[in-house]
Parts: C-alpha cells; structure tokens; sequence
C-alpha cells in the first residue's frame, strides 16, 4: 500500500455538548476522509457547518455520517422502522449535509450510516438493496463506506455502486473477521494501535481475539473520535504510517 | 391579471398525525405550489416524500418551508435564536427538501418560511439581509416568498434575488396593509374568500377591518390548508378565478 | 358480570396536532378509565393538563400511558433500549402525569404502557419483572392494565401486584388466544364490536379468526380512540351494556 | 453568617452528552443543595436517576431545574411561549424528577428555573405571579430559588411562599445589582471568586464592575457546573467557607 484513506466521524455534539474529548478540530487535519453527523442521531445544523469548514480548511474529503433518529440514544438502539422511512430519513440528512457543504464550497464525497443503521445496513439485505438502489439512482457517485462482507458490500458490488472498506483501528476482530463489539472502548494503547494499522497496510493481516492472524481487505482506516484518547490514537497511527511511506489520502483523490 | 400563483402549506403533520382536515392530497390539484414543511416544525421525511411525490403527480410547483425548530409549538412561537444559526437550520432544511424532491424528479421552485420565522425574517432586516445574501449565493434561482414591504422583501430587491409577494386570502388587513393576525382562525365563507381573491387580482383592492379599501399587489393567493373548511376555500376560490378567465399558474411556469 | 370497566387512550395528540378523529372529549363522558399520553410517544404537557381536567368532570379513573421516546413513530417501533432506562423513562412520565393530576385533584389509577411498549412487556420477562418490581416498591397502588398471561400479568401475579386484565373490542383474536395485530384497522361495524363485548362480557367467549369460539378472561374493555369511528363504537358499545344491566365502572371504585 | 447554602446546577447531558467538564460526581460532595435538569433543555430519566443516587449518597438536597423545552438551545433561548404552557410544562418536569427522586429515597427540597426560563420568571410578572401561585397551592413546601428583588421574588413574598435568594459566584455585578451576562463565561482565578463569596458571606457586600461596593442579601451561592474550571471553584470556595467558619448547608436542614 501506498496510500490509505484514514476517516473519523466528526461533529457529534449536539447543541452546548460535545462526545468524546471534545477534540474534533484537532483530529481534523490528520484524517483524510470525514463522516459528518447529519442532526438524527447528533450533530445540528450549526455544527454541521463549523464542521464542514474546517473540513474544508484542511483540504479533507466529507461525506453524511445519517443515523436513527435517536439522540438519547446516540443512534446505537436499533429502532425497528420500515425500509422505507429509513431511505427517506437518510436521504433527508444527506441533502441537508449536501446543502451545508455547498455554503462552504464543498460537496459530498461519501455516505456512512451510523451505529446500528450501520450494523442494520450490514445484516438486514432489504434495507441494504434498497439503501444501495436508491443511492446508486440519485447519487451515484456518492460512495458508500462499509464493512467488508457485509450486506451493503454485496448489494453495492451487485448494483456496481463504489464502496469503500473499512478496517476498524480502535476495535478487536474475531477470527471470523468480525468486530468484537463493545459498548464501551476503555483507553487503548495508541503505539500497538499504529502497529496494527501499519501491519493491515503492510501484510494485510491482523491478529484476532482468538489468537490466530487473518487476512483483512480494506482502503480505508477508522478511528473513532469518541474513544477515549482518540487525538493521541489518530496523531500516533497517521505518524507511523507517514514515516513507512504510506500516504494518508480520501479516495475521491 | 390573466393568472395568479395559488399557494398552500402542504405536508404539515408529523409522524402519525395531521393538522387541520387532513385534506393535503385534495388541496394539492387545486393549486399551484405548495409550501412543503421541512421537519423542524411539521414534516418528517416520510411525509415529505409523499407531498413531493404527489405535488409531481399534479404538476405542482414546490418550494421549501422551513420553520423554527418547535415542533410542539409548531414553529409558531418566536425563538431568540441568533441570526447565524437560523441561516444554518433554514439551509439544512432546504437540503433535506432538494434531496427529497430530486428521488421524485423535482426541484425547488422557492423558500417560503413558516409561521414565527416568516414574521421574523419581515421584521428583522438583519436576519432578513442574512437569510437573503446566503440564499441568493447559493441558490440565485430560489423564488422567495414574501410579504409585501416587508424587511425580507426590501432586502431581496436589494440585492436583486427573485421575490412573490403574497395576498393572503384567509386573513383579514387592517388599512396600514398589515394583517391582522390571529391564533386561531375561525369557519370562513367560502364565497366571501373568494369574492375578495376575485377583486384583489381583477382591481388591486382589498376591504380592510377598518373600513376603508386599500391598494394590494401581489402575484400569489395564500390559503393557509389548516384553516378550518381550507378545502372548500380553495375549491370555491380556484372555481372563481377560472371562471373569471384567471388561470392558476406557478411563477416558474 | 354487573360491572365492567372500559378504557380507551386519551390526550394522544402533540402541540397543535391530533390522532384519530380527534374526539377525546366526545370520548370521555362514555369511558371509566382514561389512559393518558405522557409526552414520549404522544402528549405535551398541556395536552395532558386538558385531558385530565376532562376526566375529572366526567369522574373518569385516570392512569399513565408511558412509551417509547419515539414521537415520529408515535411508541409504536421497537427501540432496543436496555431495560433500566426504559424504567427510568416509564418512572419519568408517570411522575409527570401524577404531577399535572394533583393540579387537578386527581390521583392515578394505573398505568398502562403503550404500544410497542406495551408487547415488550408482554413478551420480555426481564424488562416485565424489572418494570413491576420497581413500581410495586414505589407505588403498591398503580394497577397495571396487561394482556391475560403476558410476561408483565405473570411478573405481578407472582409479585402481588394488583393488575387488570384487558379486552380488546377492536381488535381480532385468534384460537391461541392472541390478539391479531395489524398496522392500520380499517372502519369496524359497531354493532358487530359490541355484539362481540357483550358477549365476551356475558359468556367469557369470543369468536377467533380460526372460526372457534375461546375462553377470554378480563375486568376491562379496550377500544382504542385512534381506531377510525372509536367514537361510535365507544357509543354503541357503551349503550349496549348499559341495556343489559352491566354497569360501565373504574376497577378502583 | 453561620452557614450558607451552596447550590450547582446538576445533571445536565443528554444522551451520551456532557456539559462543561463533566465533573458533576466530583463536584456533588462539595455542595449542599443540586438543582437536577428535568429533560427540557438537558437531561434525560437515565441521568436524572444517577445524579439523585449520587445527591443522595452526599447527603445533597435536591431540587427540579425545569428549562425550556430547547435541546439544541440548552434553554438559553427565550421561547414566546404563553404562561399556562409554560406552567404545565415546570408541572410536567417537576413531577418526574419527584417519582425519580422517589425510587431513591429522597423528596424535592425547591425548584429553580434554567437559563432563559430563570430570567423570564424574573423579569415577567404575569408569569412569575402564575408560576408561584400554582407552585403554592400545589407544593407550599418547594422553595423557590430567585434574584433578590426579580419578579418571581416578588411574587413569592407577596404569596408568602418560601424563597431562597441566590448570589452568583462566577457573575459579575453592575452598580444596580444586576449581573453582567455573558454567553461564554471564561476560565475565572479561583482564588478571587472564592475571597469574593467570602466577602459577601461576612459583608454582605460585592464589588461591580462600575468599581463600586454594592450590598448584597443572599441565603445561596450559585456556581456554574458548566464554568470551565468549575470544579476547582466549588472546591476552592467550600474550602475558604469552611476554614472561616462558615458551614454549607441545604436551606432545608
């Protein structure tokens, strides 16, 4: 690898109130590729364009990071909406994105779902085919940043519509491949996590929770900007990956 | 006047509820655009979706109606919101519409803001020259709808941005050329509304509460569609003006 | 039976919206027992303050109608929330309603959940005895209105917790004993509805939709006032008892 | 003075949002009196829950800190909403902190409006004269907190309602003994904030920012928990309190 594409969901306050570290405007200009909270699940319209210019200051790439519409819940419950709503909700906060972009001269490299829509798009195949046919009729140029395997990859590469896989930095993969998910991600330690990074840019490979190594495919690296540390997590992996000759670039470019 | 632009707030229930009669999709082939509600005081994604793709069916032309963030008060309280973020909640919402609209082939004809932040953006020139300066950077085509001197509408002739000036059929005027605005509206006689709209658009005269008849101009009828009897009022209005050899017609057409 | 109880849900509106036909005050002088909306799924706190006014002239037993936060889908969509904070939220709405009661002179009756909160307690054994346990410690007085032999009558059965069980006029029940849902219940005859309660009222039986006749065992009668035609069916079904000797009465009195 | 009370706004995230610091639990066991978000501009039935559970294990009394209801604004936005409304609304966010406060033992020591809901108390006598007169026929035992000499101070007294008047450490005073808001409060010197509550504590006097003493009556002290630094203020403050004999205590005990 050359070069990789680093993202990170950014502008999830909601209001007076931050999530994480309250960090963003520091993470911004290490990543290449920003998910941008859309007003369901976090984010307003205010921050939405705070954080679209400073996206567009630091040259990176944004892209609607929609959720349920959940802020108590931070779009992590799994609300059981029908397929229809769901494409009508997400297509709602992508055009409200696309619009604040435009205020500050940008427009929208990609679509991440958020939380559980993201794992709903990843297991569910209704709300996959018809998230991917809808996207694909209207923005087809609009990538869709997904798990690898996942529902949303088949229907997308099915449809002929971009993705983007992601290997996640700041959590554990079994020896399926799949995250290990927990609610809560305590303190990770920022140089093992680079050294994973730099290792899946490298050999392709990660180590699993089960001990043994497996194969991972992906263009582009998350690092969650609420985990705890996130800043020293990003400004760590974006350093070694820099000093091993691996760019840090959206894929739009 | 051999035609006039007829216009009516569609869209305007939330979830599982309605306003007013619950008569949008009878109202909708009776005029010829629709103010529809954006989510942050009536409409949610869903409703949208079904008011866009009806207005499509009926060829009607539509704009977006954003509103103050209260749902429960349904945007027609007054909020001391700064100007800055009123902009970003009203170009928020325009997205979520022109998102909504191009799934069903449409775009936006016009912004016509709603209830509190209509009156808002005619009393107060600062937000009036924001709201006007932004629109017309990104969206020079956007037709607002405003009331006749009103501070939104001198700023727009100002700066040279597509205005209408609304005469609204449902509403009586004092003889300053105000309306005399209440909270809740009474049954109308629909023959009486139309007799007004008729003369309006024949003489460019309106009776006022005060007795005297006074100038109007205007190039649209607003019927508000949660006026109690709103269907008939349009019905009986539109029947007049046909007859009377006055096409219903949007601006853009 | 000389006695039966009949509830129906009261005040589900929000702001300036209603459900149904809008004729909760129509509604009211014919019911025993008022289920009130508590702001989560439907209901604002001048709603509620209006609909327990009209209850208390119509000497109507009232009781709190807790639900999902989920006012777009109106507590009806599944939220997969942990169990603790759903109590929390229930504890939360049923203090509200206690407070704007006792503005009103009124005590609670009972509680009854709604909707898709309502049939996770039915069928969640964890969330039904977490749910009674914490309502029996803090109010032994609350009746629970539940479905014959869910998880929440069983959880009060074995915590002593007084509870009554419901009919529901306006619903179809099949021969296990369940009722059938659907998402939209069309207009119902009201004769044929209450035919149905009186007889289930008279015999203990009700005819299924698998043709057989089964055993129903309940102190209260459910029709639902967003039901289309409730007010009828509440009318006919409320006369028809009254003729044959069966008083409409509140299990509390 | 033998005592004072010292009172910190509480619970105020929302969802998986803090505010200021996110030092509640730490600033809790130094203060005497938390007056607890109830949901309408902060807070939420989960938080409400954890931050009486933490009142009640220091010993603090609590009291409802009803707002606005204006999540995105944190109700520091006026809302041109009508009294009754807005009585049934403090009712509504009084009454679930009461049932909460109930599941952990505890009872409602006062009430003290938020932010802009605070000032319109203060400076809007109709509703300042409804919210005390409802506020006394239902709960003549729930202190109102208040400005010296505001509207809702007034009315308390006039009604012979029980009133606590507040003195704000972390505000500055003019010469006529109104404070000097300010959106953004920055980081203030500890060590000055403390000695200037000590002052008024012995004195009864404050320095203004017109460079003269002004004399100051007062039975609480208000710091901020969304002032950076908040934490150190309250330490520093109790501690200088404590040191020259001067107790903290909840007005109730």
């Amino acid at each position: 690898m050359k070069a990789v594409d680093l993202n990170s969901d950014m502008g999830e306050g909601f209001g007076p109130w931050t999530i994480g570290d309250g960090v963003d405007d520091e993470i911004m200009p290490l990543i290449s590729s920003a998910n941008i909270a859309t007003g369901f699940h976090a984010g307003d319209p205010t921050i939405m364009s705070h954080t679209v210019k400073v996206a567009a200051q630091h040259g990176v790439a944004i892209g609607a990071h929609p959720g349920f519409r959940d802020l108590v819940g931070f779009g992590r419950r799994h609300i059981n909406a029908n397929p229809e709503e769901l494409i009508n909700d997400v297509m709602y906060q992508v055009g409200a994105l696309r619009e604040i972009a435009k205020m500050h001269g940008l427009t929208l490299q990609h679509v991440k779902p958020h939380g559980a829509l993201y794992m709903h798009a990843a297991n569910n195949t209704e709300l996959a085919e018809l998230l991917v046919s809808r996207l694909h009729a209207m923005s087809p140029e609009l990538i869709l940043y997904v798990m690898n395997g996942s529902a949303v990859h088949k229907a997308a590469c099915k449809m002929g519509h971009p993705v983007i896989c992601e290997f996640y930095a700041d959590r554990d993969y079994d020896s399926s491949g799949s995250i290990v998910f927990t609610r809560k991600v305590g303190a990770l330690d920022a140089d093992v996590v680079a050294q994973k990074v730099l290792r899946a840019c490298q050999e392709g490979k990660v180590h699993t929770v089960d001990g043994v190594d497996i194969d991972i495919h992906f263009e582009s690296i998350c690092i969650h900007s609420d985990t705890p540390g996130a800043l020293n997590l990003v400004k760590t992996t974006q350093k070694l990956l820099l000093q091993n000759g691996i760019d840090i670039r959206p894929p739009s470019k």
